[in-house]
């Protein structure tokens, strides 16, 4: 019997954590939205073809409709706002935001959410950097107003990653093998490959895993372990160029990471992801994909765009701390003043569904109200409820 | 290549229509928090055992785990928070609240829409008839707040077609049949059906297709078609005892329909529909489900719920009328003033992401910016957008 069991990776939410997470995807919406963001939705179940190349197709849950093509659940929302954008007669550029819920396959034994909450924005057909720059400061201004505690962005470069594997002419297998150690920050992987192959970049290979933190310091280590006008300094001048466009008080909480690679391959230029002081994993990251639109056969468009987990945002707002709680009563009603009793109801004051005032009582002792009020033809009584 | 195609029965939303459901959404899970019901989330994703037998397998999105267990995407929530209610030590009595995405499946053919939004209630373990009037005064109270033109909300009751099964000694295959008759209101077979069965109903049973409308003239015409003291002149008596709960301004909006039938097996008691003007089906409905956790193994518990389906409720409400425009304002910057352009965003006012002055003008009128605001380290310029 499998019925009272969920699938892997799969998890029910109540009160205060369905409660909360909903809140969450509510307020960023309404902040999005208030900057402009203008809302999109696409289905759950696409064609598996969309994120085809893109995606390994083991971690798509899959199935057929009946002419036996092939279906899936979105992984993400990127690559279904790309198929619409290539596929409607939409005007370009604009900024689109959206929410919902993103599905990846793994096993039982991975114990990862195989279901969860994204929200997002992708801000389409804007060449300029500016298009970076809104999408970052709107990635401030949604976490400091959600109140996330001690956030900091941290920003890389695609093209650093790409212009490495040019430069040491990898093929595809060793550029997937050298985007692992990336990942990992690991300094004996990088070492062993600038060592094996020996290039105008190798300093900065086997630096890169540490090249990460303070904005200036970071980038002046950087260039000095460059070769004169290589092209990787005109990825470190775009993200310089970058962050000198932020108000102070956001420079701050501004870091840099010149080892961070796109999970994605569709990334193209400025890459960005967010962390905090209690979320282990990165819970906002997006950056440029200049090339995602080509695979729907459209122009090269220019495009920036993050997604948050908000789930992973939620654990790090609320582990500690209780919501507030609010006024609670409960109006216990005969049926001759039904009438009446509904027109007490309101933010706060609820109907007492049960027939006798112990049975309201003992609910109203269990769930926290602070008074029941009792409603006959012949009486109103408030009565307070003793909590010690 | 469908790698720019959509499933059968999905669509993108964009702009006013993905904003709209959504804002909707936002309303109704507001005012049932206010109401007191507490959110619940469930997984897309159940195990198929969830929902078999209540659920027509074929109407099912169907596809294994990699343990070749079958897996399937929620068609309704009722059964999902039935499933939660019984595997978890959640106590009882609870009101509770979801809303998110269902499926079924359906033929492109059918031109049937495969996933859809819902939102809806569930009361669970409250076994007076203030759990049906709570739950009717709360769809009244959402289908107000949100200007649902011209709305009734009829009442019926499972009873009746059971009892009628009951007397005439009817196979499944015959009760469904029956119930199809039911559904369609059909004079001519439910004629046929009571004269090929003589029984103590058949005058009922004839006049059932036409039992609808106004709740006084017609539970007083179904009485006089019954014999005295059968068993269904109960359940029209529980309809009486509920309407009479209600103030007269709600109840204006009930109306009955003695042939309701519910479309889950699993309806036992009270049924209910809103309909509106301008919505071609209805929209809102639920009832009494006292079985329902039965399957799960679970004592019987006493519920009521209603689901609604936001898409089509939102039809009915924006087909016509266009959302007003409010303050819409860019703001073109140099990169040298991009902090003080960033410290002038706020709800109505957004930064232009464009280089050139006259793309960001272009854009502005194309959208409806009422003004251009242009800042440089020189000058702070508004021009007016002029829409002719």
């Amino acid at each position: 019997m499998r019925k009272k069991q969920l699938p892997a990776g799969t998890h029910d939410k109540l009160f205060r954590r369905a409660a909360g997470v909903y809140q969450l995807e509510v307020q960023v919406n309404q902040l999005l939205s208030k900057r402009g963001f203008q809302r999109i939705e696409t289905p759950t179940i696409e064609f598996a073809e969309v994120f085809e190349d893109e995606r390994n197709q083991d971690d798509l849950y899959r199935f057929f409709d009946n002419q036996g093509r092939m279906l899936t659940l979105r992984p993400d929302m990127t690559l279904p706002v790309g198929r619409v954008v290539a596929s409607t007669k939409v005007e370009l550029p604009l900024k689109l935001s959206y929410s919902g819920k993103v599905f990846r396959y793994h096993d039982e034994m991975k114990g990862l959410q195989n279901e969860f909450t994204q929200a997002g924005v992708e801000i389409i057909g804007f060449p300029s950097i500016k298009a970076e720059f809104e999408a970052i400061l709107t990635a401030e201004f949604v976490l400091r107003s959600l109140n996330v505690p001690n956030f900091s962005i941290e920003i890389g470069h695609a093209g650093i990653f790409e212009k490495i594997v040019q430069e040491l002419a990898f093929s595809t297998k060793e550029a997937e093998a050298l985007k692992i150690h990336f990942l990992n920050k690991s300094i004996s992987d990088c070492y062993q490959v600038a060592t094996a192959h020996p290039s105008p970049v190798s300093a900065f290979l086997i630096a890169l895993p540490k090249l990460f933190g303070e904005v200036g310091p970071t980038l002046a280590k950087a260039k000095d372990l460059l070769p004169k006008q290589h092209p990787i300094l005109t990825d470190l001048a775009e993200i310089e160029a970058l962050v000198a466009l932020f108000p102070e008080a956001i420079q701050k909480k501004l870091r840099v990471d010149l080892g961070m690679v796109g999970v994605m391959d569709y990334y193209t230029g400025i890459l960005f992801s967010s962390f905090s002081e209690g979320i282990p994993e990165n819970f906002l990251s997006g950056g440029r994909y200049d090339y995602l639109f080509q695979r729907f056969d459209m122009e090269q468009t220019n495009s920036v765009g993050w997604a948050m987990n908000l789930e992973a945002v939620f654990d790090a707002l609320y582990r500690h701390h209780e919501k507030p709680q609010g006024q609670k009563i409960l109006v216990h009603f005969d049926a001759s003043v039904a009438e009446q009793a509904a027109a007490l109801v309101e933010p706060g004051v609820e109907l007492s569904l049960f027939d006798t005032a112990e049975e309201t009582r003992s609910f109203a002792k269990r769930w926290g109200y602070q008074e029941v009020w009792f409603l006959t033809d012949q009486q109103f009584v408030k009565e307070g409820i003793n909590h010690d």
